[in-house]
């Protein structure tokens, strides 16, 4: 832990947690719980704190993703995700955008109620597979030919780690797009703001009532500071020694795993 | 024409040349010569002006690149191909680094006496198809590994235009690594210093003495009017009419076409 008390866990009355990471590692196998997550969110539920899950995973619909969530031991419901897809679709609908996709195939469900003729916008997510030379010519002739080019991506995480090893995130995809049209994408889903803010507003909480948990130095722990909330960083998921010499974010502490955060936090309650 | 006269066309002894979109325009199917242009460049060696081809062209080996540049009708021969490739084995031995190769199959015996084993730093070039989510993976892989990880770009074009429509080239993919493993690649190939340093010492002319002509503002007029050339833009290949409102670069002259060029330089030797 950062510091020597345990000041920063007072007066919580809810808890926003990143999912990869830091309930379970993902992978291509489905994934692998971390050890005493699953219990650590039972122990959150039974004490009445309020739980939001605040997650950038767009490889699966929501629905899907809490399946899985599910069948790793996980007590979760689909109202309990905050998720970019859905956060994107509400933007798409507000500004009368038609979205050409290029997401992973498992997340066009949620786009399922979107206008998609003629596109006027691309989205973008963590494509995986999907990301071939092909797709990005073609998103990227999409773009080059719009008066003015609206790229829209769902996160700009760098990189994340997978049982069979690191892969690059959309944010690297998303940089690539937008240097080859010399345009700045606008991100949905952590670190922006008002993604924190929707998770907030369906956590039900103010931000200083809350702590967000994360293993992402950058989008979750500083992302949330943003927005006024309490962040620690796990060391689990992605988490590296030198995260703790960030020269811009420092969490308002260190903690070895969620279960360890929820012991420190009980404890205050 | 910029302007009115044709002052800008005095006291040539050597011509730098880019090649896609200002010989030929590159494509699939081989590409199809500009009109005009092979008789320029036979015009051009009549006079006795110096030549040289400074290329940022990375899909193939300057062998069968001349061989296609031959077989489309310009009289060039090997030596007169200034390209990325030759220069980034020197600057690879310089330094003792041994690359892992993110580039196209047929630039692949470039490089065939580099030592390879172990590699300690990534080369990137316009990998076209080989621009796959695996291979990308790959190279992120090793570089996030490497203590210090050393990006070696074969140019940072944004993008090009083949006959079958505009691609992303090797500047966008540079961006997605530099990004995902937050740090600079060097860049080998135009615009950079040295790059046109080499071309011109090639060339055998003193920079004030010779002339580029490109279709790209940025990194064929910028680059070469960085070493103190003069530099022309064509109104062929990837030009486009808002490269005239360009915000920091300024050509010393538009010309429609490299048969242009030509036809006015001659006329003021």
């Amino acid at each position: 832990m950062a510091g020597s008390g345990s000041g920063w866990a007072r007066a919580v009355r809810g808890l926003l947690l990143d999912v990869s990471g830091v309930l379970y590692d993902s992978g291509a196998d489905g994934g692998v719980p971390i050890p005493g997550s699953a219990e650590a969110v039972r122990r959150i539920k039974a004490s009445g704190l309020k739980l939001q899950l605040c997650t950038n995973e767009t490889q699966a619909t929501r629905e899907k993703f809490v399946r899985k969530l599910r069948a790793l031991g996980f007590d979760i419901s689909v109202a309990e995700v905050t998720a970019p897809a859905p956060a994107a679709c509400h933007l798409l609908k507000e500004r009368g955008l038609r979205p050409h996709l290029l997401v992973h195939d498992d997340l066009v469900p949620e786009f399922a109620e979107i206008d998609q003729t003629n596109p006027n916008c691309v989205v973008l997510g963590d494509a995986a597979e999907n990301f071939t030379y092909a797709n990005l010519n073609e998103a990227f002739r999409l773009l080059i030919g719009m008066e003015k080019p609206v790229l829209i991506s769902l996160g700009k995480g760098r990189y994340y780690k997978e049982t069979d090893g690191l892969k690059l995130d959309v944010g690297a995809y998303m940089k690539a797009l937008e240097y080859a049209c010399d345009i700045q994408a606008e991100v949905v889903g952590k670190p922006a703001k008002t993604f924190f803010e929707s998770a907030l507003a369906e956590l039900g909480v103010p931000p200083e009532q809350a702590i967000m948990i994360g293993d992402d130095i950058v989008n979750d722990v500083g992302g949330a500071q943003q927005c006024g909330m309490r962040a620690l960083q796990v060391r689990t998921g992605k988490y590296r020694p030198s995260d703790e010499n960030h020269p811009e974010v420092k969490p308002d502490a260190y903690v070895n795993n969620l279960a360890e955060a929820v012991d420190i936090i009980l404890q205050q309650l």
